[in-house]
């Protein structure tokens, strides 16, 4: 009976918790994760399209392999942090994907950001060949990923959280189950959708503000003891001179790349299409940093939307 | 000069704190509020277009008058609440206005929401008069009014602030100098936009994640320790069964009507075009309020958005 | 050689002009279309998930088959007429599917109004069979096809389109080659998105114009002669009273269902989302048909979006 | 009987056709519309708030006067051509202005742009003082101003209106009642909206068809023979290429400007938020412009919407 070899390998992996895990896609977020997997004893087993990307981790010890299919055949438990969709698709279920030879058993985590509705997809694949697929996606960026503090959203079978909460661990400090297979991805898309209203909001709210007179800081003050407060006005404020450390303090460097929101936006799009759901500030948050990323602010930090609707108008 | 006078006028009134202070419309906001004043003992002048709001007051020992230009007569400290910007200018600078009585170093402050620019008019048609304008829109509702804890944003001359203030923490726990004339309209309108945006978005964000698999309660704990939280998914969240004790546990009555806001979304939009200052999320929520109140939702509050957007289409 | 063996299978298909068509897909458009092939004195082979759909046909004297693949297997040019893009993968690459008794250098016409992405990728496997593969979505709803009077937009080689054409001219007064495969589909995605939005536009400017004091007729009228002229507004005006023989005149009953438009817009979405293409007004179209659907109004005419604005506030 | 007395003057004004016409505002548009009423052999008095504009005028025989109050004590008839509501405010209302000094049973055009609600405040003014006033606001740019082709959208009393004809015609090729005092603007104001949504609409649709491998004169044809046909896609399209003697074909100069577009788009949405009309998309482009307006393209002709989207991302 399936479940009942389901089981059975979960228990076998949990017992030997040091038994090698595989990692593919080491690029800027992959590279510090499986890091933090070998600085907290695992053996790594690792696979990069770029064949240069995994040499630092040969000479880390890690086995290098020549293909998803390889990894999968060395490791029953495997993490991957791919670029997009058509990517994670290529990696699972190409012609040397992960499931032409995973073993029966296998825990398959993947914390790429992604359609849910390939997340889900993926998992069937992966249920036929007797493996279970987790999709794990992360907040924070590339310094909370080499930190060890990334949030992972997991969406899955239940049973097996603590099996895939044994490994991410070591590269977050929060790892929250949030239901069946998709919804990590779905509580992502639906986090940054609202981020991006509420910073585009909070952007466009103290530019008004300010050409009506009133000084930044002082706006940003009552805005945030009021119920206009929000993450984006009092923790992350877009607007230059009124906080520290924050990108826009720095010429909007660092932080998380308008055109990585850019992508989020679509994701939440394309759900939004699929489910019929009406998501009119969504979907035009969607559009301003579409047009930012072909305006030149595609690497800047995406609270630059401030910077976009401020400039003045000029004959 | 003028300058002086006004500042001697200020120390006489300052002098004479419990002197009669008038108080001009006395609706479902004014009403609590002059009765605040009562309260606090201080004599209080009215005046209302509907002579029946006046009649309770009577009975508490107010004196009623018959226009706006004798409540000036008689007292040299006025507050008004109106309804909208013409009605601030009738009361003003009509015929039987405040200003064609008003007393030399007079201070005039108006709590109504309007346009800054009006504000900014009546600033100056009363600084002719030798009479001081301050703005001080309140936040929060009739509840607020009675418990006497409305936050004011107060505009106008900063030497003059003491003097306000004296009157409207009879009224209100917080009470915020925000700079020259207009900037109180400024904050609050800044607020409300901002609160708007945040609500859409928190309402069609729990939606598109309700419809992707994901628990309501879930997703807004997620969202209130992430990036995504606002004081919309915190505090006054929309969707019902997420909280107690607000709007939306009880079908979404009580709280700040859909109409309200549309109401402060055009004044918003009106600041905005006339300072040329782009606010395409401003601009969109505006809409969806207005369409909100041609569809039976004018009197619900705000956060009744949700329900507007998740209704399922069926054939 | 493929190209030779290609070319010669359109020979062999031309001179038996009339050999049997296949017809996939028997709903309120694929009737009438098929219909249109039998009148023309084609032999037709059909199938459909519903049986009985069947059924009138095989009155007609057409040979009724169990699958899609039966249907590839009796003739080599084949037209579809299917609701959705799963709907047209399952029945080209599904396990009963065209493609799997395909034969070499049949001709496969897709009238479905899908994803271009979903139209190049049935290409791409239709061509590793031999067959060819073109889309040509129609524009024009029930009663043009019936009186064969539809627009085709096709897509794909330009050596086969006319071939096609002749299959094509039976059932629509106006086949247009668009150029490689999808771009057919992406024509008529286009129009649609565009339609939408002058309607849309069209609507809420004469709402605006009747408000502000302008009889609709008149304001229709200085529409049409000056720069905001559009189809919507000379040919399909949406309030009623101001043109005969359209659906605003007849409570928005017939033409084109909003939900229908909704879908092409979720197309347009999607199409636009995966080019990373800024569709502001697009999108914002998509959302209002989309909670138009949610208002009840998925089934009427899509101008009835000036009913759903109209509607006037009332407390 | 004041109808009375104003028919009278009517009648008088008509029988000295040639009598001086008052004509306040020289700039881009009144220079060569105040010509065109020389031309015709009406005696010109001048007024200007820059002297050396009426300079010019001087030369041609005009009487140059020294304020709007002039120039109504020695016409009857006036037309004013300002550049937004306080300009005509001033000059109407103002210390100085027209109605100081006006004659009962004059005739007062204005052809400036301005929100319909201050015309009619305007006309209130004028009717206190015994004289008519009508906004004749103008479609078409210096171009027909300079032709006399301008087309003018008049509102006013409709006895009034052969009388403003006379004097319209010779600046213009077409005259149309529009109705009472405020539907010229109306009327202009619809047009305009309705043009910049459609024009924002073929600019996104034209880009999405490109990107989908569309060719862009194709696609307009297309376009051009189906339901999302309008005058921005048959008679201006924005795209470089698909036609000749458009903007589109030179670099965007010439035409109509993106900052008188968003001036007249920030008109329709304030006259939308004064009537509570829900204007989605009318709001939506008014962003547009206004972002426009920041990013360098003021000056250029509005189909520049089509440059301002079709930007390729670049990282």
């Amino acid at each position: 009976m399936l479940a009942g070899k389901r089981s059975f390998s979960v228990c076998s992996r949990t017992m030997a918790s040091k038994t090698p895990v595989g990692f593919i896609g080491l690029g800027n977020m992959g590279n510090p994760m499986a890091k933090n997997l070998v600085k907290h004893g695992y053996p790594v087993i690792v696979y990069d399209v770029f064949p240069e990307a995994c040499k630092e981790f040969q000479d880390l010890g890690a086995q290098v392999t020549e293909s998803p299919a390889d990894v999968a055949e060395r490791a029953d438990r495997i993490i991957t942090m791919l670029p997009s969709s058509p990517h994670a698709k290529e990696v699972y279920t190409g012609g040397n994907g992960i499931l032409k030879k995973v073993k029966k058993g296998s825990l398959l985590i993947d914390s790429s950001t992604i359609d849910p509705a390939v997340s889900k997809e993926l998992a069937k694949a992966a249920e036929k060949t007797g493996a279970v697929f987790m999709d794990a996606p992360v907040s924070g960026g590339v310094g909370a990923a080499r930190a060890g503090n990334l949030t992972f959203m997991v969406g899955g079978v239940e049973q097996e959280f603590n099996a895939a909460k044994e490994l991410l661990t070591c590269m977050g400090s929060n790892v929250v189950y949030c239901g069946e297979v998709g919804t990590g991805q779905a509580a992502k898309i639906c986090n940054n959708m609202l981020l991006a209203i509420s910073m585009i909001g909070t952007a466009e709210t103290m530019n008004l503000g300010i050409r009506l007179g009133l000084d930044p800081k002082l706006l940003a003050k009552i805005l945030n003891m009021s119920s206009g407060r929000c993450w984006s006005s009092d923790t992350y404020n877009p607007v230059p001179g009124v906080m520290e450390g924050v990108p826009s303090a720095n010429n909007y460097q660092g932080g998380f790349g308008t055109t990585l929101m850019a992508k989020d936006l679509g994701l939440a799009q394309i759900s939004a299409t699929s489910t019929k759901t009406p998501v009119p500030l969504g979907s035009q948050a969607h559009q301003i940093y579409r047009m930012m990323c072909a305006k030149g602010y595609a690497l800047k930090d995406f609270s630059a939307v401030f910077q976009f609707l401020r400039e003045e108008e000029s004959l």
